[in-house]
């Protein structure tokens, strides 16, 4: 597929994901982690513009220069910028007029790629792709919340299809003692976190070819494990109950049954599924009340190719942590990663809104420890 | 005018206020005092719904039973309610489905009011035409500051026409000492805030027939007075620091001049207008700086017919205390007032936008002293 | 009495108040209203260093000019200041330090006194035996909090003895309507906030000759009355639901018997006793239960010769507010009152710990609404 | 050297540390941070009471119950304790009192110690005795804090002396590529957190055998370091600009003369020491304006023996977490270290307050990355 084609596609699929939502539902930020869906779709729209046609495109003219103010997300090098709070305040520009930049940035972006770009260019539309993919997640995952959070508990869509997941052996997987290499290394796009490629040392150790089920999770639950600090990190321990927490986000005991809001509403629990939208601290503590514990990030991507992934995104041990050789890009784009290398964790594989072909076995995903809007899952090793 | 025209009138009059708005900016709340247009429009038709249909009107379906929950605003004995800093986190209901509810309510009551009403209902009637009314102000109040707080300072419409205000003398209005009477008494309708008629015994003073203007209060501003805590009590000059406050809400400073948000967009501020959109904090504190003083509101009552107002309303130094005698409603309508008369200040007067023939000369109207986003000006006394 | 007897009788009584105190509880500050010990002695000296000694004794020397900015309290016109909420955290000057710099200004004074001051001296002396017993009156205030929440619950003094209240009829007061005199007038001293006296007109009313004891209090606890919104003010009502209020300041439930922390340490609560340590929105809420009301405070002066006050301050419900004609003292002397004149109720009478002759019938004490470690009590009107 | 000894000087070593500091420095807690010298010193022996003598010691009779509540730090299997922002808000038990119960400890240990101890209790004493000198460690640090936090700025002792950095080489050590074995084995003590020992696969790299000093650090400060985002993670620039960091801890610009507080007083800095007193996203800035990097701990580790270390606390790019093969001790002990083990940083070698024979190369010290009262430096890799 040429560069214009998959311009097209990635840009298609946005809309096709915001198509079920009323006017409304663009507009709100219920929590500050939640962008509202407008924001989104004018900021993947505000990278090309600023990243690519103001810098490479003769005679551009930019759509409107307060839209720079508006649809920055977090780039210091580009200016000030709506802080993150307030983005859900915004009612101008509206829904209609942010679908408009979009289509005057296609056109400009159509215009500009008749001609065969520049690596430098080529490099940077590749990363917008990237960039657009994942904020498709962003944006499925915030719609979730949006009205997964309304007392009207509306569905998203009835024609949403929820993947399967393969049922598979319950033996651990083994794996021996050893150097082994991690991190990108070829052909294809991938993130700068994902370099260097580089030599680990492991152990031998097991690895789960499955996810922690509801049903199992719901052993956790009921046999108290919220209330038991001892499988708990004390600042995990002090969110628990500063939150109030009992159960995964979206999880509502109704006349003593667990139901969960999904895309199609609100709906019992169903046991077989993996558990879903908890946060780092739940996802130990329930390995430790197992006696168990989390794998590494490097344990995971080693033995990777032995198990299914991709349901949900994967909770591992490890710290967000640059690896040995990275280096920053100049510029704006080199604010994209290495400056959340902090108090975050790292998770692995992919989720149900992953856009397709996103992820890779290398990939790395990472959030702050209390997080629990992603559809975030548990995987043991031991 | 009969009871189902005077309904029409009020009711109508509410989607004119919005008619110009865009479906966005029903939905947002930037500062908690500030609730969501489309919030307000259900809630005074809950009102309706709440205290007369469901109550009077046998065989009346309600709406939809989860709108109790989103559109009750205060009132501890219709039961649970969303959050108020939740307000513009909900996005459903539509606004479109608000309007249905608005016709719903409507038609059913056009229906209820064929026959001659109870004086109970009456009474509960005509208090429904006066919150609707209040909240009439409020919406325009809160669009002022949904739209004067987005980066694009869009204006809200163009056919807005303010209020001219009558010139005249600048000698003060001189009141003898003695007793005077103050309070409601007679046919038609007050809250029951302003009862009952008592007498109160006044020294001499002195009352400006006038509102400061911008121009006089620039000068304050010029003066340094945001900067001199002689003028301010601790409580306000905590506030100005804490707030970094250097101007009244809406004004700019942009290139040497100020400006300031109009509902005709952004604008350089008219030095013969009084000046607006101050907190009790600024108006006490322009006032010890010109060495006078604000009135109280037994002073502004009795003195009120020989003077214009109705431009803003106005900051006085009295607390909003209960009068004597006055007691609760039963039930529900009993929370109107009461329960907030403690720790406000009394307003006395109008502004331009409060519906017309809703204010009168014993009307009081009351907010914390630190708030600004509703029309505030100050008339001085000695 | 001469000024230099009544100097020295002012400043031993500091002193003795202190007498029972460990070191250790001369310095800490448990909640931001409370002031270490150390600080109000060290305070109250400063006061007579820095209004008389330094401006009117030739030659005077300051004992340490670091001290300023330690022990001025809130004196905007004086300088920079440590903040309130860090008072606790100073460990010097130590205690010892302290009390060498008030025999040190002892000395001075004396000295000075020598020589009859002129009428301006003499005036500022006054204010600082004034402000002297005010700050006793805090001293074991402050200490009883310090005190009565340390978990080992110490006694503050075997020796202390608590005023009995003089047992009297139930029958309320009755006032006739019309007009009273309100406010200091004649010789002797006064707060600036006493003044001007002026004319008040009351409606009739009655008043309780008693306070609201702790059996009446325990019924209006036993009845539900914390969980019943219908009698709070909203700002009281988040209070208590933000705060889990279910009793007084220092109650605690033990073994299902009421204990509340006296100057003896724990006892049982006496039911005879005044009820004590209680909010103003407690006091509005006990009076609403009643179907009573709390007495303004020009109804309390106008009936004060007719009951027995002094052993609880009682809450009234007038808001602080300046009388007719306030005027400030110029310079910092200025700040002592009417700076505060805002979202503070009134209240009148005297305490149990309030300095000897310091009160009179025309006294204003303030404090805002939520405080509790006053002695705080009730008196009911209708 | 016999356990009794050991225990007598470990225990005589805190009294010493605390001689300079008069009762009132025993008392205060300026930040959440630091905790009162008097808890330091009550809490280590409560430490020995709960885990040594109260379990093992027959017919030991308890100090005072009340004393488990106040000085358990944070182990929720040993019951409540007071809150850790509240530990500065008891005046009681008093510093004499304290010392009491310390005698009382150590004359029940000194009999307990007689008869030789059994294995188990061994391991606790020494684990008692490692405890006690962090929290040698941490009353110094605290000490200095609580001093270099009071207006007055007053000397710790004029008999401290600190230790003489040696002068060394300025070119990096160069380090292989390869396995690396990382952790504690082999005899006498160490902290659970420092097993097991494990294989690390490291690349090649360079490392500092200098600590940065303060005359390094100014030019980062001088060339504007601190108001230049691309050099600070995202959450460590929110931390600069929230907190207004300009300079470590404890600098102050006196006259154009950078000065800090020392345990000698306020001086002004000397160039040639180690900077001190950062925090994590200081040193993280510091070494990415230099265009370099903090080591791994394991590449501290597998260096340590090549360079002098000891001065100051280092940061580390490593998260604090579990090494291969972590297992708690069970019972309270098992909160030693474990549930610390998210969102911390670690920090190798030791500090010029440091326990002598405290700290080792495989010691292992953490800290959120935002602290800075630590005696905290930066040694650069590459």
């Amino acid at each position: 597929m040429d560069l214009v084609d998959c311009y097209k596609k990635v840009r298609r699929r946005t809309e096709q994901i915001c198509s079920p939502l009323q006017t409304e539902d663009y507009v709100v930020q219920p929590v500050v982690d939640v962008s509202p869906p407008k924001w989104h779709i004018g900021h993947v729209t505000w990278f090309f513009e600023t990243f690519i046609l103001k810098p490479y495109f003769m005679g551009y003219q930019e759509f409107n220069p307060n839209y720079n103010y508006v649809f920055n997300s977090y780039y210091e090098t580009v200016g000030n910028r709506v802080i993150r709070t307030d983005r859900g305040n915004l009612s101008r520009p509206t829904v209609a007029d942010i679908y408009q930049y979009r289509a005057y940035v296609d056109e400009a972006m159509a215009k500009f790629l008749c001609e065969e770009p520049s690596s430098d260019v080529k490099e940077l539309l590749i990363l917008g792709f990237n960039h657009e993919e994942q904020h498709q997640e962003l944006l499925l995952t915030d719609i979730k919340y949006i009205l997964g959070h309304n007392p009207l508990f509306p569905a998203y869509s009835a024609d949403y299809v929820s993947p399967k997941v393969k049922e598979t052996d319950t033996a651990f997987i083994k794996m021996g003692e050893g150097i082994y290499e991690i991190g990108f290394e070829g052909e294809g796009f991938c993130f700068d976190n994902e370099l260097n490629q580089h030599k680990v040392y492991l152990n031998a150790y097991g690895i789960s070819p499955n996810l922690v089920t509801n049903a199992e999770y719901l052993e956790f639950i009921n046999s108290g494990g919220y209330h038991d600090f001892r499988h708990w990190h004390a600042e995990g321990w002090d969110w628990v109950n500063t939150n109030k927490v009992e159960a995964p986000l979206y999880w509502h005991l109704i006349d003593g049954a667990w139901h969960n809001y999904t895309y199609h509403g609100l709906q019992q629990v169903n046991l077989n599924e993996p558990v879903c939208h908890i946060s780092y601290f739940e996802a130990y503590a329930y390995a430790s009340w197992k006696g168990l514990r989390l794998p590494t990030e490097f344990e995971w991507e080693a033995a990777a190719t032995k198990f299914d992934w991709g349901k949900n995104w994967e909770w591992t041990e490890s710290a967000y942590l640059p690896y040995p050789g990275f280096a920053k890009a100049p510029g704006a784009i080199g604010e994209y990663n290495g400056k959340f290398m902090v108090n975050q964790k790292v998770l692995r594989g992919a989720s149900e809104v992953t856009s397709p072909g996103h992820s890779r076995v290398t990939y790395r995903n990472f959030f702050q420890t209390h997080l629990r809007w992603q559809f975030t899952g548990i995987r043991l090793a031991r």
